[in-house]
């Protein structure tokens, strides 16, 4: 009874439109070709008549939803925000509605996000170190989830035999060419005595950073004296550097986890201790937001071109429909180095 | 035959966790009452064996998606986004998932977004002033949208019977505390010349604060000297204020449309004009952004208690679901002013 309804709106936008009936549908399907100016012109009579297939509908018909869901910890800080906004935009481009969902960082439990299967998402992009894969892999039908996953130091080529059908896709992210950068610029510019303010001990993430951090640190001849604990939150990092540099004022490099994380520290150094960045202490940061580019921070950061990463995943997705059965899909996005005003 | 599958599984649940197959079908519908435990037991047997009720059947047999539609400009703003984490996270504890779609602040065709019907939301909050009302209402078949609209500052009560059945639902947020307050501590620390820097001239959000700002600017004797335009974005303010104070040095209070504009008009006085803030001029932000918290900032700012409002809009959206027939509902929120370090 749905398909016959279906059926004779779609009919009544075809005729409208001068079109066939297939036309109607594949004007619908983001993944169907159509000559642009008649899929703009059967939405356009589309809207006029106010005609929608059901997706709900189609979707138990089709098995497609075109609904992709993103899970990550939060969105409320800057990079996961700033990256969403560009993804939302360009999934949009395609047909695609994207389903936001907030999961714990740790000790998930799947059967807490069990319910997310009933949506019954075409794709799945997961910015989360704490939802164990095979957790998300039994979760969703159809949807092969999407991992960011860091190149590890150690690793030749991630794409190497050994990594391929783990069952997700991924998006590999070489952290090496822009903290080796960082690294020599701050050897360069006269620094003895770094620390490392990391992020979130239990994301696979940080440990990954301040493997290749220390490992570049160590080649170019840079003194590591700490690894400062943080979460990546401004607060607590302002408050461990406070404490970190009143006992260790010889220090004269600091990189951190994450930009907001660098500003929390940066802050402490200016305004609690009454240092100068850069000219007693150089900040490097990481992420690249735009907050990083604000003039009273001015943050040498490494970072990634979002807009680079976000069409990597979209192609991840496009990729994968088109080949359910395809082997584990991947692409390789790299780090680069922006330079602004706290190294020299 | 969907249904039967459903039925043999939710049997099977039940048998499980010893309870009835209705208990079953309470435990994921959020608006049934359920005993907590028995809930909890029920859901973490149905995680054991994956079963969860199909979604897309169920929208069809029961009318509820269990999704809500959020639309908004964009969401790479930290206002946007802090108020957006806090929402997602209630939505999911009631068992809604957040649906997030970005549209254009200006223009837009209802057209473009019509496909947005197909997933059927129970709920639609509407951040945008850009998207006219009748064509939202005409959107959604079963959806009240949700409007956060702002109370004029001639409007005594915007509960009056006047605004009675717009055939919206209302967040109405009263902007005269907080902006009442802002003005009187600008004059009480001794200010003359005050001037606007503007948000989006488009936005109804911008015209009704501008006009509640210069209407208390006189009330309290500041002379207010000019409107700058703005756009709501820290590079644009930093423009216009260093070319602005370039020209109008006398002036010794500022107040901008939003937080980020207020960082990026203070960076512009403090690092490209080498002013003063407070001593020089006094500033007044908008929102309450995390940011604003940060020391180099640390911005006396007008804003609202986002855990209050993202309560109201959920009231709103139970309400109305549990009363589709029911006259608009409106909830009122109150701005309020939180001082920090740029006025004294």
């Amino acid at each position: 009874m749905v398909k016959n309804f279906e059926g004779s709106r779609a009919k009544e936008v075809a005729e409208r439109a001068g079109v066939s009936r297939s036309a109607v549908s594949r004007a619908f399907n983001p993944d169907s070709y159509l000559d642009p100016k008649k899929r703009a012109r059967i939405l356009k009579v589309a809207g006029e008549i106010g005609y929608q297939p059901n997706m709900a509908a189609r979707a138990m018909v089709s098995n497609r939803s075109h609904l992709v869901a993103v899970l990550l910890p939060a969105l409320q800080h800057p990079w996961e925000s700033q990256e969403l906004d560009v993804l939302i935009g360009e999934l949009q481009a395609i047909g695609f509605a994207t389903l936001v969902y907030k999961i714990p960082t740790a000790d998930l439990q799947i059967a807490q996000v069990s319910h997310l299967r009933a949506y019954n998402p075409d794709s799945v992009i997961v910015y989360s170190d704490g939802l164990p894969t095979e957790g998300v892999k039994s979760l969703f039908n159809r949807a092969r989830p999407i991992y960011p996953v860091y190149v590890d130091a150690d690793a030749c080529d991630l794409a190497s035999d050994s990594n391929i059908n783990q069952g997700f896709d991924r998006l590999e992210i070489d952290q090496r060419p822009g903290i080796r950068r960082a690294m020599g610029m701050l050897a360069g510019s006269g620094c003895k005595t770094m620390v490392w303010l990391a992020g979130d001990d239990s994301t696979q993430s940080n440990i990954d950073r301040q493997k290749v951090v220390l490992g570049y640190a160590k080649q170019y001849g840079l003194s590591v004296s700490e690894s400062i604990p943080g979460d990546y939150s401004y607060e607590r990092a302002r408050e461990e550097i406070c404490a970190y540099f009143r006992a260790h004022p010889m220090v004269d490099a600091l990189v951190a986890a994450n930009d907001v994380s660098a500003f929390g520290a940066m802050d402490a150094l200016r305004h609690d201790l009454g240092l100068k960045v850069p000219e007693d202490v150089k900040v490097v940061g990481f992420d690249n937001i735009r907050q990083s580019n604000w003039k009273s921070y001015d943050l040498t950061t490494v970072g990634m071109d979002i807009h680079q990463r976000v069409r990597a995943l979209v192609r991840l997705i496009r990729s994968r429909l088109k080949e359910p059965d395809a082997p584990d899909l991947y692409e390789r996005v790299e780090t680069r180095l922006i330079v602004r005003g706290t190294v020299i």
